[in-house]
């Protein structure tokens, strides 16, 4: 048996799109790093005017807390209602679609990119993320690519989404398992 | 059966009393970000006698290390001897209530907000969290709303208490389970 | 039965060695604020250099990208064809060793330091983390004091390494365990 070896140096990225130009991708970078990583400025209008600017297509009712990590906005698509709290990181090298009514609390990470870690070039792979309405993900909780979370999936605290969420459904740990159904009373 | 969805924009937390006044609010968000979430200033006691200004009860031979996030020092209690490592987050929408050497480490959350899922208004709930005397939160932990860690608790690294937290016994795990005593020899 | 308490003002690391003069550190403290804990400069090469003016060991065709934070860069070595992700966090108050083809995904954790919980002076515990070649560090994951990732372990996003990691083998949860062989198929 040949046991194989990872060569970083064999990675090759030249088929992935981005979406946006060079330029704008670096005007994004310091944007985002000036207005969104930082707090200095917590005015979610502004934001999401920015947002719009570079190509996000953002709902009304919308609130983004200080220190938020948005990779490309341009991939972004945000319902009505929708609330990213402080220190959430959109890594979206791929689509991220979230619906009305969903809350992304603090610390929480949704995470696009993955690498093909059964090949020797360790190739990038990106899945899409999609947050169906009323979809509640816990502070420092972790949505991995590819995941869709449907209507009313509550990932709790710290848990790490793995594969696509049941509707009104609550899930848990590493990887998040289902605990218990979301019944919503009233 | 009727399905009920989530409508943020029915929240309301008016009802809600950060406990301070807007003015003060507004200059602890930036006292905040300044001096305490930053790391320019890797000094102690003027980061103490801060937070003292702004109402928290802090004892002596207390250690706070840079790229801290305390959202409300009115309403936090620390006693003596104790630490508060890099990039820890104190997110006391509640009461935070932190005694004798109790040891805080890297990256943890002391997490006092809620929503209350089973409402489609996703209602505010806040929990006070209470850490006895020589407890120790790992390194990138979560302690969730309404938690008591009692006396020698300790929460290992990355694990999250959902629960309270029995004197002289060690959690691991998401949701953080007992997993032995804590025997302190000498 | 006494029932003993823990005493963090007992506590006394004195015997340890950061490895550096204060001027030293004290230097790197604001190199590493200014330029990799940042995000204003994303550029690797000069992240490169200024680690190896500062002692650290570091290959060709490494990447660094912004927000990273290094604790001491003379207790750090890093091979060729290593990729060191956004927000990762190289705690390493003792050695941290990464070998060729390593890639530490975005918000992983490195931690040396530990603390002895069984001892009223609360005393400190370094350990040295191994990464050997090709393994991967998932994103938010975390990998404890004195922990050795053999060949091409991989550790998936947001687990706890607590133990020593198996070669080519694929760890999950908190605490991680093995779940999967990983085969590099081409």
């Amino acid at each position: 048996m040949i046991v194989r070896t990872t060569h970083l140096k064999k990675f090759n990225n030249k088929w992935y799109k981005p979406g946006a130009s060079k330029t704008t991708m670096f005007l994004w970078y310091y944007t985002n790093m000036f207005f969104f990583a930082s707090r200095w400025l917590p005015i979610s209008k502004l934001k999401i005017n920015l947002l719009r600017m570079f190509g996000a297509k953002v709902g009304h009712g919308v609130v983004i807390k200080p220190s938020v990590n948005i990779k490309y906005p341009w991939r972004l698509t945000i319902g009505n209602d929708v609330w990213i709290g402080e220190e959430v990181w959109i890594d979206n090298l791929d689509d991220v679609r979230i619906g009305d009514n969903v809350c992304i609390s603090q610390g929480a990470l949704l995470l696009c990119g993955n690498h093909n870690y059964k090949k020797s070039d360790f190739g990038l792979i990106t899945g899409k993320i999609i947050l169906e309405e009323g979809t509640w993900i816990g502070a420092k909780a972790v949505v991995c690519p590819g995941v869709k979370c449907n209507s009313h999936a509550l990932l709790t605290v710290g848990s790490i989404a793995t594969t696509d969420l049941e509707a009104y459904t609550i899930y848990q740990g590493n990887p998040a398992k289902p605990i218990r159904t979301r019944v919503i009373e009233s």
